[in-house]
């Protein structure tokens, strides 16, 4: 069902190349993948995805589960099939949509109760049915039910919440080996021992992979790479781990030296939309008047198809004159610099580099503030 | 710089189908033009258009001037290179947008006087100045100035409007044969002795080729037809003929039979934004709870990007999440509705089964009706 190859490593940190296989859909990582929250990312056909080197997608039991509804998708034969992806897709649980409605849910040992967000509807997920649900969906890798706690919190309420999420776990472990894989995922807060505990009895469940949740809430960057670099070192070595909701390229590739191999994150489609663009030399704001008449590409040498179709000049005419074509065109280049960011982190892995890769990004991050 | 061939003759109307050339630009005939006012088919990759076999698109003077301004695409090599689109464009002049302006155009002699919808600022239009900016866009067609007058009108006013066009017509004839095609526009409202006059005075200008404008302004279909009837009975039979604004497909055959050769409309697009989506069988209101779970695509047998990957159901769930790639893949589908309508205006045309087909697509529309 899932088979996690390693195939190099960093001599002088825990990164590591590999190949991760689900259910014969294959990604090499460290790997980003876009999310998909409605089963579609944002703004870019699913060929143009393909086209662009996207690997997989995140979607989201919460969002599914409310419309279409997991009776919608399953009649289509599964999400795969409903939204015409044939590549790896991981469906988070929606703990942390849930987490976000804040005044509109509650959480019990059984579960959370929660009030939807479309309709005002009630409803209950259990660690058991958002297992069942994904399941359903026909995701290829399904994530538990999780408790994220608001940054910052208090020892004890993070050690209560860490509890029910191991509790939680431990019910979702049941589903292990039927055709779905399941990722365990680490909380404890900003707390290190926290962290250790989870991350150890997490391991004790034997998941097939992990995820880190929980972080890129609001708190310092040291502290979350501290946190990442502490569950890291506890969880297995020979099981995939994904860090969930981060994706500034230079943390990506700093998470990726404390041996992530999965990332997600709204960034390069969220980013397009308002006109933010990535590039090797910085971030690139379209709608600012020096690119009015700015006919280079976003960026020389990119092969994505509005580099090498479309000038800035024209990019800032769609962005200010509100066009479709605005977030089309920016969200395709913004997904191939992050499919290209990944593809360099790999091959500087193998070619022995990864930490002149990462200390050359973050050079660049700094010039990157003062193109903003 | 112009050259319009016509290959085939249907025997009981007065379709023809052509080939229209002009600089280097080849687009068979009858032809429609989706509509890229901005300089883009709204939620349309170029490309894309290219894959679903537009000819052509129909661009905006007025929007164009205003934003990004003539300079910034004239910079960029015009608006061929500007928009990175190699095939036909013509411009339309702007004096329709500036009529639907009401309050805050006014109309003389010497032009007309508008404030702009975007900053309030104000511009003068002359017969002079269109066709000048339109050369500098580097359109391939363009348009004259003219009074689009309001529905219903009297002969009086039609009149005075229709020799304030032709005396505006005579002034942009100047600029025939300097590289950019130029097409005078008929007016009359639905006078028919306005129009026979209109028709024959803009004749002897000699343009390249002649527009029916001021109809589809609320009058009732037959007016239309009788109008667009009594003028391509006028105009030369040699030079090609544009119904500006028609894009009902049956309205379109019916307009093919009276010799129209050119078409433009919105309807493709506004309509996919909507969630209706044109089929052989009529139209799909694809936000309708019948197809919540219908896994056929929108048309069996259609070739489009849409109809080969996507469901109805997956294309419901998009438009009612009111994702970005609902109006993408539903524009592309009915860009190819009307691409593929027009190959086979042409075909029955070339096969003598012309007036059958537009028989037989009349039955559909009824069939339609009952559908939406």
């Amino acid at each position: 069902m899932l088979k996690f190859e390693i195939e190099a490593r960093a001599e002088r940190s825990a990164a590591r190349v590999g190949r991760l296989t689900v259910n014969g859909r294959t990604v090499e990582t460290p790997v980003f993948f876009p999310v998909g929250t409605q089963g579609t990312v944002k703004g870019v056909a699913q060929k143009e995805l393909i086209a662009h080197g996207v690997q997989g997608m995140l979607c989201n039991l919460y969002h599914l589960y409310l419309r279409p509804g997991i009776d919608v998708v399953e009649a289509a034969g599964g999400l795969h099939r409903f939204i015409n992806w044939d590549r790896l897709i991981i469906t988070d649980s929606g703990g942390f949509q849930v987490y976000s409605l804040k005044s509109l849910r509650k959480i019990e040992p059984e579960g959370v109760h929660f009030v939807s967000h479309l309709d005002g509807s009630s409803h209950l997920f259990t660690p058991e049915n958002v297992i069942k649900m994904q399941m359903r969906l026909g995701a290829d890798i399904a994530m538990v039910l999780d408790e994220c706690v608001e940054y910052p919190t208090t020892f004890d309420y993070a050690r209560s919440s860490m509890n029910l999420t191991l509790e939680w776990a431990k019910r979702s472990a049941k589903w292990l080996g039927q055709g779905t894989a399941i990722f365990g995922i680490v909380q404890g807060a900003t707390f290190p021992e926290l962290r250790v505990e989870c991350a150890r009895r997490l391991t004790e469940l034997a998941f097939d992979g992990y995820a880190i949740g929980g972080l890129a809430v609001g708190e310092a960057k040291d502290t979350m790479f501290e946190m990442v670099d502490v569950c890291t070192r506890e969880l297995p070595p020979d099981k995939p781990r994904y860090l969930m909701g981060v994706g500034f390229g230079v943390d990506i590739a700093k998470a990726v030296a404390c041996g992530v191999d999965i990332f997600d994150c709204v960034m390069p489609t969220r980013n397009a939309r308002n006109g933010t663009l990535f590039t090797e030399s910085g971030r690139l704001v379209i709608k600012n008047t020096q690119y009015s008449q700015d006919n280079r590409p976003i960026e020389e040498g990119c092969d994505c198809y509005t580099c090498r179709n479309f000038s800035r000049s024209y990019l800032r005419h769609l962005h200010i004159s509100g066009e479709l074509l605005s977030p089309m065109l920016n969200s395709i280049h913004n997904i191939r610099y992050y499919t290209r960011l990944m593809s360099r982190v790999r091959d500087a892995i193998r070619d022995g580099q990864f930490e002149e890769f990462v200390a050359e990004l973050q050079a660049k991050q700094a010039e990157e503030n003062d193109i903003v």
